[in-house]
């Protein structure tokens, strides 16, 4: 085997490990803990079917590979829960020892797209980027709603955490952003965010 | 919220059951069984890196949504072991009934998108389908080969079958196949698949 294709067989199987990234958001039908793979297949899927809702007009298989490989490096740095605090201030310095480990074991050319990728997700400039987080807020927010919030609940999550991250939708669709509105306020009259 | 988001929505939820579809797979490390979500994540990624190797140029983008979607029939059919010939003389029937099923859930327009990329990929006969069946036996084929073959072993599976399913990689590329029979052949030597 040539040289380019073991290194692209190798970082194939290096990113198996991400199916055992456990999140804090549980599947439907009050399920287990999602992990990384299954969060990223979901997004990409989602970002296919819901694109006509983007405010602005997306590449989609620019935001559908950037979901899919957007959370490769918590195979080290493990996942950051996002109303967790102490976590959320070292994440950026382990993510970055992550990435550089991770994809220095591609070709240096498919390296530097997968870097690019990930840096223009984390940036969040791009229209793509925007959609792409849109899913990321989306996903986890519809499970916990099918699950009657129970995600919040057991971190005792307030409103201003919770609209603190899902305002990051807003830049990416306005109509999907109105969608999150509806089931936070839902949420937090039920109790299962506090005020 | 208007019908065509509700139905969107709907089928974003619905679909999160696939990551309850368990397969004969196990992950690297001699780790659980491969879900069908996780499966298809891997796929696409793979899709995207090894893209170069397909003996025809194709629509990435297409291989990739026909890879994340491929196995969501069997969310009501159930995964189907390439080597269960028993399974296998009614999993058309089962999963036709499960199409229909799932993706009218979807507004007219986005079930017939995906009714097409589902069927294009069971056909087999576009360049895109070609290879994305290509990674679905790949993908199997390389975390079995890290577990030394244990999911050969397990089911006692000859070379016969082996070859029988592993051979439509070649259809989609002639490179990875080259890769494929050299894998092969060393698990048979070793006696992990049968002669």
């Amino acid at each position: 085997m040539d040289d380019r294709l073991k290194r692209q067989m190798e970082f194939a199987l290096e990113i198996d490990k991400e199916k055992n990234v456990f999140r804090q958001t549980h599947l439907s039908g009050n399920g287990r803990n999602e992990n990384d793979a299954e969060h990223a297949w979901h997004m990409a899927i989602m970002a296919y079917l819901l694109k006509e809702y983007s405010n602005e007009p997306v590449d989609i298989s620019r935001v559908m590979i950037m979901c899919l490989i957007h959370d490769i490096v918590e195979i080290d740095a493990g996942d950051t829960y996002a109303y967790d605090s102490e976590g959320l201030s070292t994440q950026k310095a382990r993510e970055d020892a992550a990435k550089e480990r991770i994809f220095s074991i591609l070709p240096e050319d498919q390296k530097e797209t997968m870097i690019e990728l990930f840096e223009e997700f984390e940036e969040n400039s791009t229209p793509e980027a925007k959609f792409a987080h849109a899913m990321d807020n989306l996903q986890p927010l519809m499970l916990n709603n099918s699950n009657d919030g129970g995600d919040w609940r057991e971190h005792s999550v307030t409103k201003e955490q919770v609209y603190g991250r899902q305002s990051k939708t807003r830049e990416g669709s306005e109509k999907l952003y109105e969608l999150t509105d509806m089931m936070i306020r839902k949420h937090i009259k039920k109790g299962n965010i506090r005020e």
